[in-house]
């Protein structure tokens, strides 16, 4: 398992004696075993001993084990606990509801309830658009999962699922500005998932969707779109989607090629996959191959049902090309990893077409390392923190919402997901922009500012804001 | 229409001349119509002019178009706008959802987010009790309404009901620290709600129903009760008999009386009439009437299938009496009106046994108005809160709920909520008793904490707690 070091940091409480050397003696095992030290603190200093916690990062759970059985054979000391960081951030929860304003006195009491509360009621009531105004409909998106797709760790359910999309929800805060509450639901029926969507849609301005598995999510979302008023956005699709897209166009400006010209090889048919080859071909991509374990997909292969298998048998590969993808990438001038650890040997992409474009998004162990494709791509992007370019959708979904709900938009749509991907392309300065640096950094706070204006922008252009043809009034007397 | 001046309060921008008394002037026309002036803000001070906002209580919509007709006949000045401060108040909505701690930095969204919270999300997926310590289900509950019941307002549907619910969670936070999070639902069908409240289960620590009509209330909790293994609890029913039940309490002490002894008349034999005999009757009442527009209700009469007053038929008024409400209040000594305004004619009272006890909660107009019941009751209590005695759910839900999720329990029972009626009885000082003073103030802080304390213990004594079964657990290492 690889985890980055900041995520990975234990505190280890010890109790030792008042003793020349002691804590010099610590420092040095933890040192010897690998570990990097955070902080140490005193937590209680005693007359004959202290107790103190010592902050460590570690690689990994198996560097951890090995840093605290080592302390624990110093003399003189006792370990008298050791916990970790990211558990004990996660204590009761990552988020907090709270009044815009405080409810202290009575005049506020009884306008922010009854009997004051009431003629607001009333007033929306009257035209429930009204909502958009005076609820927090205005600035809350509702982040629904199943937890049947859980980052790389699968059907989790909705229990496990809630630390992911409580940190979702803060990132929408952090970035967007959003106000989104996570609900996690013991159903995994589609339809019944439809069912609960259209239910909460008078509460929120927005649904995310998240880490529901395929190919439930391509129903949910279709249903959703038609049933219900509000942006319905599954993120896993489309945020990943609009990202990769704002990378290739940065990738494009650097080896001097264009979309209609360029051969995409698509190594992995999810959800993703689907939305990613998508997008591409909206943005002017022509030429995409999709592979699945079996090989390339064409039409007349069998899919065994699969609709995302179907999908690239219709919709790309009119040549019906045959054949693995060691063949698939020959002449490409573009690939797509959404698939799994080291599936591509570095040497294929000397096969590839000039200046190659290797795009390997499978987390945490992409499909080839970038040290490795380094050898022979002229652009390598990944899903990780540690490399360049980072494939991130915090740098799509906070923005693409904030710009929806400003608009009041009954949908995002493709004009909305296009812009939004040019306004990420557009955040990296053309002056800086190289093959380390195609794409912001998720701390780039002016991303989600620039996304939210263009999404805005298309949502009024495209005719699905609701706030040009209804803007929100309060009560003129 | 009768609403409480502080919660009707305008603001008036006026432009004016820069003239000797003009605003004297102002504010005498103002002061002449009734209105009360609250503060005056400059907002430019031009050269030869001025804008200024004038805050302007009043009694009502009426009351307020009076004083700013007034106000416009003004010579030398220039209404600009007038905006209602409730309204104001609600712009955006009044709830914001927000990180515990900040993400500004690559660790604290390592940690928060992937990769670092995979590790949370898997040690909760093989055990999801583990939800209670390291999810946000520790502190959350979900207030839940379908809008067809919300205050005196009715089926005003989700949108409408959405202020009322999010006033709801702020009293949540405010009183009791608890998170409440609204879902106001597009859904009206009892089983489809029921199935809602399931699907949410696994992000909340307690569902509190709201504003949701009789019957169907009744069959949601129950169903639920059955079904989820978090606390369900209909507020509107049980919060109201919990207070009832309190200042039935105190009350007792005053007239020196006992529950086994007295005879009870309830008026209104909605969702609340059930609800509160019901708590009565577990807190030792024999003796109860309960009476619809028709009369007293009794075995045998024609209840046309309404559950509640079949439920009545059944279980009180043993001895089958009938007639209208003059004759049930001969000789009771606590009328408990849940019904309609100005029902009770206040001679009535002087048939009651000595010492009568009236709990006129009708909202906004009592069954009876206290100043006309003073000359024959002993205690009087109403819904309102410009009279003494004001029964209020405020002082049960927040601490009620912080005692059953700081207990991690499964149910809230019978025995906890005689357990919060109970302590915010206590909350009334023995020696400051009084029948100006049964029930504590809203803002006495020290009622949620003493009725969580109880509701907790409550919870532990009579087995629904889930903590001492399975305490919560971080990983040991």
């Amino acid at each position: 398992m690889i985890t980055s070091a900041s995520s990975y940091t234990i505190t280890m409480r010890i109790e030792g004696q008042r003793e020349d050397g002691l804590i010099h003696n610590i420092l040095g095992v933890i040192g010897a075993a690998g570990g990097l030290l955070g902080a140490i603190d005193l937590i209680e200093p005693g007359a004959g001993h202290w107790v103190r916690d010592f902050t460590v990062h570690c690689n990994d759970p198996q560097h951890e084990k090995r840093i605290t059985k080592a302390v624990k054979t110093i003399e003189g000391i006792h370990v008298i606990a050791v916990s970790d960081d990211t558990f004990r951030m996660h204590l009761g929860g990552k988020l907090k509801v709270e009044g815009t304003f405080p409810l202290k006195t009575r005049p506020e009491l009884s306008m922010a309830y009854t009997p004051g509360v009431g003629r607001v009621s009333s007033y929306i009531a009257e035209d429930p658009s009204r909502a958009w105004a005076l609820t927090i409909k205005k600035n809350t998106v509702a982040v629904v999962s199943d937890g049947t797709a859980v980052l790389g760790l699968g059907d989790i359910g909705p229990e496990g699922a809630m630390p992911v999309m409580e940190g979702k929800a803060m990132l929408f805060k952090e970035f967007g500005g959003v106000d989104a509450f996570p609900l996690c639901i013991s159903e995994k029926d589609p339809d019944k998932i439809v069912e609960f969507c259209q239910m909460i849609a008078p509460t929120f301005g927005g649904i995310n969707l998240e880490d529901i598995a395929a190919p439930r999510c391509f129903y949910i979302e279709e249903q959703l779109k038609e049933t219900v008023d509000i942006p319905v956005f599954h993120d896993d699709q489309h945020g990943t989607a609009v990202v990769v897209l704002s990378a290739v166009k940065n990738a494009l400006k650097l080896v001097n090629k264009k979309m209609k010209d360029i051969k995409v090889v698509t190594l992995g048919v999810g959800a993703a996959g689907v939305a990613c080859s998508k997008i591409l071909m909206a943005a002017g991509v022509e030429n995409v191959l999709g592979l699945d374990r079996n090989g390339i997909l064409y039409q007349g292969r069998d899919v065994n049902g699969n609709e995302m298998k179907k999908w690239f048998a219709e919709h790309t590969n009119p040549e019906k090309i045959q054949g693995d993808i060691q063949e698939a990438l020959k002449g490409a001038d573009l690939f797509l990893g959404l698939s799994g650890p080291n599936l591509i040997q570095p040497e294929w992409i000397k096969t590839m077409a000039k200046d190659p474009m290797i795009f390997a998004m499978s987390n945490p162990v992409p499909e080839v390392m970038p040290e490795e494709a380094a050898k022979y791509a002229a652009v390598i992007a990944t899903g990780r923190s540690d490399y360049p370019n980072q494939i991130n959708n915090v740098l799509c979904f906070p923005g693409i919402f904030r710009g929806a709900l400003d608009s009041h938009a009954k949908d995002i749509n493709e004009d909305m997901k296009l812009a939004a991907a040019e306004a990420i392309a557009g955040c990296v300065d053309p002056k800086k922009l190289n093959p380390d640096y195609i794409i912001p950094s998720v701390f780039d706070k002016r991303v989600a500012r620039a996304v939210a204006t263009k999404v805005n922008q298309a949502a009024h252009e495209s005719g699905v804001s609701q706030r040009r043809q209804k803007p929100a009034m309060i009560p003129a007397i």
